[in-house]
Protein backbone atom coordinates (compact mmCIF):
# COMPACT_ATOMS: atom_id res chain seq x y z
CA UNK A 1 0.00 0.00 0.00
CA UNK A 2 1.40 3.20 -0.58
CA UNK A 3 -0.70 5.40 0.82
CA UNK A 4 0.67 6.79 3.96
CA UNK A 5 -1.70 7.25 6.78
CA UNK A 6 -1.36 11.25 6.27
CA UNK A 7 -2.27 11.46 2.38
CA UNK A 8 -5.09 8.59 2.44
CA UNK A 9 -8.14 11.00 1.37
CA UNK A 10 -11.94 10.05 2.29
CA UNK A 11 -14.26 12.07 0.59
CA UNK A 12 -18.24 11.40 1.97
CA UNK A 13 -21.27 12.10 0.12
CA UNK A 14 -23.94 13.87 1.56
CA UNK A 15 -27.63 14.97 0.94
CA UNK A 16 -30.79 16.01 2.55
CA UNK A 17 -32.16 12.86 4.54
CA UNK A 18 -29.10 10.87 5.05
CA UNK A 19 -28.67 8.21 7.67
CA UNK A 20 -26.38 9.74 10.45
CA UNK A 21 -24.57 6.45 11.76
CA UNK A 22 -24.17 5.17 7.87
CA UNK A 23 -22.00 8.47 7.93
CA UNK A 24 -20.28 9.04 11.46
CA UNK A 25 -19.69 4.84 12.32
CA UNK A 26 -17.50 5.09 9.26
CA UNK A 27 -15.52 8.35 9.83
CA UNK A 28 -14.88 7.26 13.48
CA UNK A 29 -13.17 4.06 12.59
CA UNK A 30 -11.14 6.47 9.33
CA UNK A 31 -11.10 8.80 10.56
CA UNK A 32 -7.70 7.58 12.49
CA UNK A 33 -6.05 6.76 8.92
CA UNK A 34 -7.31 9.99 6.73
CA UNK A 35 -7.97 13.39 6.20
CA UNK A 36 -12.29 13.88 5.68
CA UNK A 37 -14.22 15.78 3.07
CA UNK A 38 -18.07 16.57 2.89
CA UNK A 39 -19.27 16.39 -0.22
CA UNK A 40 -22.86 17.20 -1.66
CA UNK A 41 -24.17 18.74 -4.65
CA UNK A 42 -23.97 21.99 -3.84
CA UNK A 43 -22.29 23.75 -1.35
CA UNK A 44 -23.98 24.76 2.40
CA UNK A 45 -25.39 22.08 4.82
CA UNK A 46 -27.12 19.35 5.09
CA UNK A 47 -29.76 17.84 7.47
CA UNK A 48 -29.73 13.89 8.06
CA UNK A 49 -32.94 12.02 8.32
CA UNK A 50 -32.63 12.81 12.17
CA UNK A 51 -32.24 16.01 11.99
CA UNK A 52 -28.65 17.20 12.60
CA UNK A 53 -27.23 19.43 9.71
CA UNK A 54 -23.35 18.59 8.49
CA UNK A 55 -21.17 21.48 6.59
CA UNK A 56 -20.38 20.59 2.98
CA UNK A 57 -16.53 21.32 2.62
CA UNK A 58 -16.89 20.94 -1.66
CA UNK A 59 -18.87 19.87 -4.84
CA UNK A 60 -18.52 15.92 -5.83
CA UNK A 61 -16.58 18.39 -9.12
CA UNK A 62 -14.90 19.97 -6.65
CA UNK A 63 -12.37 16.68 -5.61
CA UNK A 64 -9.95 15.77 -7.93
CA UNK A 65 -9.15 12.55 -6.56
CA UNK A 66 -10.06 10.23 -3.22
CA UNK A 67 -8.88 6.80 -1.73
CA UNK A 68 -11.94 6.38 -0.43
CA UNK A 69 -15.64 7.28 -1.31
CA UNK A 70 -18.48 6.83 1.48
CA UNK A 71 -22.10 6.73 0.39
CA UNK A 72 -24.30 6.54 3.17
CA UNK A 73 -27.84 5.12 2.68
CA UNK A 74 -30.94 6.63 4.48
CA UNK A 75 -34.81 7.92 3.09
CA UNK A 76 -33.29 10.30 0.85
CA UNK A 77 -31.64 7.84 -1.24
CA UNK A 78 -35.27 7.00 -2.48
CA UNK A 79 -35.48 10.72 -3.81
CA UNK A 80 -31.50 10.81 -5.10
CA UNK A 81 -32.16 7.82 -7.29
CA UNK A 82 -34.37 10.06 -9.30
CA UNK A 83 -31.53 12.78 -9.83
CA UNK A 84 -29.81 11.83 -13.04
CA UNK A 85 -27.02 14.75 -12.23
CA UNK A 86 -26.46 13.96 -9.22
CA UNK A 87 -25.91 9.82 -10.09
CA UNK A 88 -23.91 10.92 -12.90
CA UNK A 89 -21.39 13.31 -10.65
CA UNK A 90 -21.44 10.32 -8.22
CA UNK A 91 -20.39 7.79 -11.02
CA UNK A 92 -17.64 10.27 -12.25
CA UNK A 93 -16.52 10.80 -8.52
CA UNK A 94 -15.96 6.96 -8.56
CA UNK A 95 -14.15 6.65 -11.11
CA UNK A 96 -11.52 9.59 -9.70
CA UNK A 97 -11.25 7.00 -6.64
CA UNK A 98 -9.48 3.84 -5.18
CA UNK A 99 -11.65 2.75 -2.75
CA UNK A 100 -15.74 3.15 -3.39
CA UNK A 101 -17.81 2.08 -0.45
CA UNK A 102 -21.21 2.42 0.98
CA UNK A 103 -23.44 1.73 3.72
CA UNK A 104 -26.83 0.63 3.78
CA UNK A 105 -29.54 1.77 1.22
CA UNK A 106 -26.36 3.73 -0.08
CA UNK A 107 -25.26 1.02 -2.22
CA UNK A 108 -29.31 2.08 -4.47
CA UNK A 109 -26.97 4.95 -5.63
CA UNK A 110 -24.29 3.23 -6.67
CA UNK A 111 -26.43 0.91 -8.50
CA UNK A 112 -28.33 3.14 -10.22
CA UNK A 113 -25.45 4.87 -11.50
CA UNK A 114 -24.25 1.40 -12.97
CA UNK A 115 -21.28 1.21 -10.86
CA UNK A 116 -21.87 -1.49 -9.67
CA UNK A 117 -22.63 -3.46 -12.64
CA UNK A 118 -20.82 -6.99 -12.69
CA UNK A 119 -19.82 -6.73 -9.17
CA UNK A 120 -20.89 -8.38 -5.95
CA UNK A 121 -22.67 -6.06 -3.44
CA UNK A 122 -24.79 -5.96 -0.35
CA UNK A 123 -27.04 -3.68 1.01
CA UNK A 124 -29.24 -3.35 4.40
CA UNK A 125 -31.96 -6.33 5.07
CA UNK A 126 -35.03 -4.32 5.19
CA UNK A 127 -34.89 -2.38 2.33
CA UNK A 128 -33.21 -5.51 -0.17
CA UNK A 129 -35.92 -6.02 -2.11
CA UNK A 130 -36.07 -1.76 -3.61
CA UNK A 131 -32.43 -1.39 -3.60
CA UNK A 132 -31.14 -4.47 -5.52
CA UNK A 133 -34.47 -3.45 -8.02
CA UNK A 134 -32.50 -0.38 -8.67
CA UNK A 135 -29.17 -2.67 -10.57
CA UNK A 136 -30.65 -5.70 -12.52
CA UNK A 137 -26.88 -6.27 -13.33
CA UNK A 138 -25.66 -6.09 -9.93
CA UNK A 139 -24.75 -9.74 -8.22
CA UNK A 140 -26.26 -8.74 -4.79
CA UNK A 141 -25.74 -11.07 -2.08
CA UNK A 142 -28.21 -11.32 0.45
CA UNK A 143 -26.60 -12.79 3.46
CA UNK A 144 -23.43 -10.60 4.66
CA UNK A 145 -22.18 -8.40 6.96
CA UNK A 146 -20.42 -6.48 4.13
CA UNK A 147 -19.10 -7.51 0.37
CA UNK A 148 -15.78 -7.21 -0.87
CA UNK A 149 -15.29 -7.38 -4.78
CA UNK A 150 -12.35 -5.38 -5.76
CA UNK A 151 -12.27 -1.90 -5.29
CA UNK A 152 -15.95 -2.27 -3.99
CA UNK A 153 -16.79 -2.46 -0.24
CA UNK A 154 -20.70 -2.45 0.18
CA UNK A 155 -21.93 -3.07 3.84
CA UNK A 156 -25.51 -4.22 5.02
CA UNK A 157 -27.95 -1.60 7.18
CA UNK A 158 -26.70 0.90 9.31
CA UNK A 159 -24.39 -0.26 11.85
CA UNK A 160 -22.54 -2.45 9.20
CA UNK A 161 -20.16 0.05 7.99
CA UNK A 162 -18.14 0.40 10.54
CA UNK A 163 -17.60 -3.35 10.63
CA UNK A 164 -17.10 -2.66 6.87
CA UNK A 165 -14.36 0.51 7.21
CA UNK A 166 -12.39 -1.99 9.76
CA UNK A 167 -12.63 -4.50 6.87
CA UNK A 168 -11.34 -2.04 4.81
CA UNK A 169 -8.91 -0.54 6.88
CA UNK A 170 -7.41 -4.19 7.38
CA UNK A 171 -7.30 -4.41 3.51
CA UNK A 172 -5.13 -0.86 3.65
CA UNK A 173 -2.76 -1.65 6.69
CA UNK A 174 -3.51 -4.94 8.23
CA UNK A 175 -5.44 -6.79 10.89
CA UNK A 176 -4.00 -5.33 13.90
CA UNK A 177 -5.00 -1.87 12.59
CA UNK A 178 -8.10 -2.49 12.53
CA UNK A 179 -8.08 -3.98 16.37
CA UNK A 180 -6.36 -1.37 17.69
CA UNK A 181 -8.96 1.52 16.04
CA UNK A 182 -11.59 -0.96 17.10
CA UNK A 183 -10.39 -1.03 20.51
CA UNK A 184 -10.09 2.89 20.70
CA UNK A 185 -13.34 2.95 20.49
CA UNK A 186 -14.18 0.54 22.88
CA UNK A 187 -16.23 -1.40 19.46
CA UNK A 188 -16.77 -5.08 19.03
CA UNK A 189 -15.88 -5.58 15.46
CA UNK A 190 -17.64 -8.17 13.75
CA UNK A 191 -14.65 -9.54 11.95
CA UNK A 192 -16.37 -11.66 10.29
CA UNK A 193 -18.02 -10.39 6.96
CA UNK A 194 -20.50 -13.30 6.89
CA UNK A 195 -22.20 -12.81 9.97
CA UNK A 196 -25.29 -11.82 9.87
CA UNK A 197 -28.31 -12.29 11.75
CA UNK A 198 -30.56 -9.55 10.13
CA UNK A 199 -31.19 -11.76 6.86
CA UNK A 200 -32.11 -14.37 8.87
CA UNK A 201 -34.32 -12.04 10.22
CA UNK A 202 -35.78 -10.65 8.00
CA UNK A 203 -36.18 -13.85 5.36
CA UNK A 204 -33.28 -13.42 3.32
CA UNK A 205 -31.23 -16.72 4.49
CA UNK B 1 -43.58 7.64 31.36
CA UNK B 2 -45.45 11.05 30.32
CA UNK B 3 -43.21 11.67 27.47
CA UNK B 4 -45.03 10.79 24.29
CA UNK B 5 -42.62 9.88 21.54
CA UNK B 6 -43.27 13.06 19.76
CA UNK B 7 -42.48 15.69 22.62
CA UNK B 8 -39.13 13.78 24.12
CA UNK B 9 -36.48 16.87 23.39
CA UNK B 10 -32.83 15.82 22.73
CA UNK B 11 -29.97 18.45 23.46
CA UNK B 12 -26.36 17.18 22.37
CA UNK B 13 -24.21 19.72 24.15
CA UNK B 14 -20.64 19.97 21.20
CA UNK B 15 -17.13 21.69 21.77
CA UNK B 16 -14.23 21.33 19.13
CA UNK B 17 -12.74 18.44 19.04
CA UNK B 18 -15.91 16.48 19.95
CA UNK B 19 -15.63 12.68 18.92
CA UNK B 20 -17.95 11.58 16.27
CA UNK B 21 -19.20 8.42 17.22
CA UNK B 22 -20.14 9.61 20.54
CA UNK B 23 -22.22 12.44 19.24
CA UNK B 24 -24.11 9.99 16.31
CA UNK B 25 -24.19 6.75 17.46
CA UNK B 26 -26.53 7.41 20.61
CA UNK B 27 -28.66 9.69 18.14
CA UNK B 28 -29.16 7.69 15.73
CA UNK B 29 -30.84 5.32 18.77
CA UNK B 30 -32.72 8.08 20.30
CA UNK B 31 -33.17 9.99 17.12
CA UNK B 32 -35.87 7.36 16.59
CA UNK B 33 -37.95 8.68 20.12
CA UNK B 34 -37.45 12.38 19.99
CA UNK B 35 -36.50 15.98 18.27
CA UNK B 36 -32.81 16.70 18.51
CA UNK B 37 -31.08 20.05 19.09
CA UNK B 38 -27.69 20.70 18.89
CA UNK B 39 -26.32 23.11 21.47
CA UNK B 40 -23.06 25.07 22.04
CA UNK B 41 -21.36 28.19 24.12
CA UNK B 42 -21.97 30.06 20.64
CA UNK B 43 -24.05 29.76 17.39
CA UNK B 44 -22.26 28.78 14.52
CA UNK B 45 -20.58 25.47 13.31
CA UNK B 46 -18.54 23.24 15.40
CA UNK B 47 -15.42 20.98 14.07
CA UNK B 48 -15.26 17.38 15.58
CA UNK B 49 -11.71 16.04 16.49
CA UNK B 50 -11.96 14.10 13.18
CA UNK B 51 -13.12 16.99 11.35
CA UNK B 52 -16.21 17.40 9.85
CA UNK B 53 -18.53 20.55 11.36
CA UNK B 54 -21.90 20.36 12.89
CA UNK B 55 -24.42 22.98 12.62
CA UNK B 56 -25.51 24.70 16.22
CA UNK B 57 -29.37 25.16 16.35
CA UNK B 58 -29.09 26.93 19.89
CA UNK B 59 -26.75 27.97 22.60
CA UNK B 60 -27.20 26.11 25.94
CA UNK B 61 -28.68 29.37 27.39
CA UNK B 62 -31.24 29.10 25.07
CA UNK B 63 -32.92 25.85 25.94
CA UNK B 64 -35.81 26.23 28.63
CA UNK B 65 -35.83 22.13 29.17
CA UNK B 66 -34.76 19.17 27.87
CA UNK B 67 -35.64 15.30 28.40
CA UNK B 68 -32.66 14.22 27.14
CA UNK B 69 -29.28 15.69 28.12
CA UNK B 70 -26.06 14.33 25.84
CA UNK B 71 -22.77 15.43 26.80
CA UNK B 72 -19.86 13.61 24.32
CA UNK B 73 -16.46 13.23 25.04
CA UNK B 74 -13.33 13.63 22.60
CA UNK B 75 -10.06 15.33 22.90
CA UNK B 76 -12.00 19.03 23.21
CA UNK B 77 -12.64 17.84 26.96
CA UNK B 78 -9.38 18.42 27.82
CA UNK B 79 -9.44 22.42 26.99
CA UNK B 80 -13.04 22.06 28.21
CA UNK B 81 -12.70 21.31 31.75
CA UNK B 82 -10.68 24.46 32.24
CA UNK B 83 -13.51 26.58 31.09
CA UNK B 84 -15.82 27.43 33.63
CA UNK B 85 -18.39 29.90 31.76
CA UNK B 86 -19.32 26.48 29.82
CA UNK B 87 -19.17 24.14 33.19
CA UNK B 88 -21.51 26.79 34.72
CA UNK B 89 -23.92 26.97 31.34
CA UNK B 90 -23.74 22.91 31.37
CA UNK B 91 -24.52 22.84 34.79
CA UNK B 92 -27.64 25.19 34.82
CA UNK B 93 -28.96 23.08 32.00
CA UNK B 94 -28.26 19.59 33.53
CA UNK B 95 -30.58 21.57 36.25
CA UNK B 96 -33.55 21.56 33.19
CA UNK B 97 -33.08 17.90 32.02
CA UNK B 98 -34.69 14.90 32.72
CA UNK B 99 -32.16 12.61 32.14
CA UNK B 100 -28.67 13.90 31.68
CA UNK B 101 -25.84 11.09 29.68
CA UNK B 102 -22.63 10.97 28.77
CA UNK B 103 -20.61 9.35 26.19
CA UNK B 104 -16.58 8.57 27.04
CA UNK B 105 -14.49 11.33 28.58
CA UNK B 106 -17.81 13.40 28.35
CA UNK B 107 -18.30 12.34 32.13
CA UNK B 108 -15.07 14.31 32.79
CA UNK B 109 -17.24 17.27 31.96
CA UNK B 110 -20.36 15.98 34.07
CA UNK B 111 -17.61 15.62 37.11
CA UNK B 112 -15.92 18.90 36.40
CA UNK B 113 -19.06 20.95 37.22
CA UNK B 114 -19.92 18.73 40.20
CA UNK B 115 -23.04 17.19 38.29
CA UNK B 116 -22.61 13.94 39.01
CA UNK B 117 -21.00 14.62 43.19
CA UNK B 118 -22.37 11.64 45.24
CA UNK B 119 -23.42 9.16 42.18
CA UNK B 120 -21.99 6.33 40.02
CA UNK B 121 -20.53 6.98 36.78
CA UNK B 122 -18.39 5.40 34.01
CA UNK B 123 -16.14 6.78 31.70
CA UNK B 124 -13.39 5.21 28.34
CA UNK B 125 -11.10 2.90 29.72
CA UNK B 126 -8.09 4.22 28.67
CA UNK B 127 -8.64 7.78 29.96
CA UNK B 128 -9.97 6.20 33.27
CA UNK B 129 -7.25 8.17 35.73
CA UNK B 130 -7.52 11.45 33.96
CA UNK B 131 -11.33 11.65 34.26
CA UNK B 132 -12.07 10.34 37.15
CA UNK B 133 -9.35 12.78 39.00
CA UNK B 134 -11.68 15.47 37.24
CA UNK B 135 -14.32 14.56 40.13
CA UNK B 136 -13.10 13.37 43.31
CA UNK B 137 -16.66 13.56 45.09
CA UNK B 138 -17.92 10.55 42.27
CA UNK B 139 -18.19 7.10 42.80
CA UNK B 140 -16.47 5.97 39.77
CA UNK B 141 -17.17 2.35 38.52
CA UNK B 142 -14.48 1.03 36.29
CA UNK B 143 -15.96 -2.42 35.02
CA UNK B 144 -19.30 -1.15 33.27
CA UNK B 145 -20.63 -0.79 29.83
CA UNK B 146 -22.68 1.72 31.23
CA UNK B 147 -23.88 3.09 34.80
CA UNK B 148 -27.30 4.15 35.32
CA UNK B 149 -28.01 5.86 39.32
CA UNK B 150 -31.16 7.82 38.68
CA UNK B 151 -31.30 9.97 36.17
CA UNK B 152 -28.05 9.60 35.31
CA UNK B 153 -26.45 7.05 32.88
CA UNK B 154 -23.07 7.63 31.73
CA UNK B 155 -21.00 5.21 29.01
CA UNK B 156 -17.65 4.17 28.68
CA UNK B 157 -15.74 4.55 25.50
CA UNK B 158 -17.08 6.04 22.36
CA UNK B 159 -19.01 2.94 20.82
CA UNK B 160 -20.56 2.03 24.29
CA UNK B 161 -22.51 5.18 23.79
CA UNK B 162 -25.04 3.58 21.65
CA UNK B 163 -25.40 0.62 23.91
CA UNK B 164 -26.47 3.21 27.14
CA UNK B 165 -28.43 5.11 24.34
CA UNK B 166 -31.03 2.04 24.09
CA UNK B 167 -30.53 1.30 27.99
CA UNK B 168 -32.14 4.59 28.34
CA UNK B 169 -34.81 4.13 25.42
CA UNK B 170 -35.46 0.45 27.56
CA UNK B 171 -36.13 2.63 30.68
CA UNK B 172 -38.38 4.92 29.03
CA UNK B 173 -40.18 2.41 26.57
CA UNK B 174 -39.31 -0.62 27.18
CA UNK B 175 -36.64 -3.37 26.16
CA UNK B 176 -39.05 -4.48 22.94
CA UNK B 177 -38.26 -0.88 21.75
CA UNK B 178 -34.99 -0.71 22.22
CA UNK B 179 -34.88 -4.70 20.55
CA UNK B 180 -37.02 -2.77 17.30
CA UNK B 181 -34.67 0.60 17.03
CA UNK B 182 -31.43 -1.99 17.44
CA UNK B 183 -32.96 -4.25 14.69
CA UNK B 184 -33.72 -1.50 12.45
CA UNK B 185 -29.83 -0.48 12.66
CA UNK B 186 -28.82 -4.12 11.88
CA UNK B 187 -26.84 -3.22 15.40
CA UNK B 188 -26.30 -5.89 17.82
CA UNK B 189 -27.19 -4.21 21.21
CA UNK B 190 -25.00 -5.03 24.03
CA UNK B 191 -27.68 -5.38 26.59
CA UNK B 192 -26.08 -6.37 29.48
CA UNK B 193 -24.58 -3.11 30.93
CA UNK B 194 -21.86 -5.53 33.43
CA UNK B 195 -20.26 -6.41 29.61
CA UNK B 196 -17.27 -4.66 29.65
CA UNK B 197 -13.89 -5.90 28.49
CA UNK B 198 -11.94 -2.92 27.59
CA UNK B 199 -11.55 -2.70 31.74
CA UNK B 200 -9.93 -6.06 31.66
CA UNK B 201 -7.37 -4.98 28.32
CA UNK B 202 -6.91 -1.62 30.96
CA UNK B 203 -5.77 -3.27 33.67
CA UNK B 204 -9.25 -2.21 35.85
CA UNK B 205 -10.89 -5.07 36.44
Amino acid sequence: VSASPATLKVGVVLFEGFELLDVFGPLEMLGEKGEIVMLAERLGVVASAQGPKSVIDGTLESVERLDILLVPGGRGTRREVLNPKFLEALKSLSERTRFVTSVCTGSALLAKAGILDGRRATTNKRAFAWVSSQGPQVDWIAEARWVEDGRFFTSSGVSAGMDMALGLIAHLFGRETSLTIAQGAEYEWHEDKGWDPFARINGLA
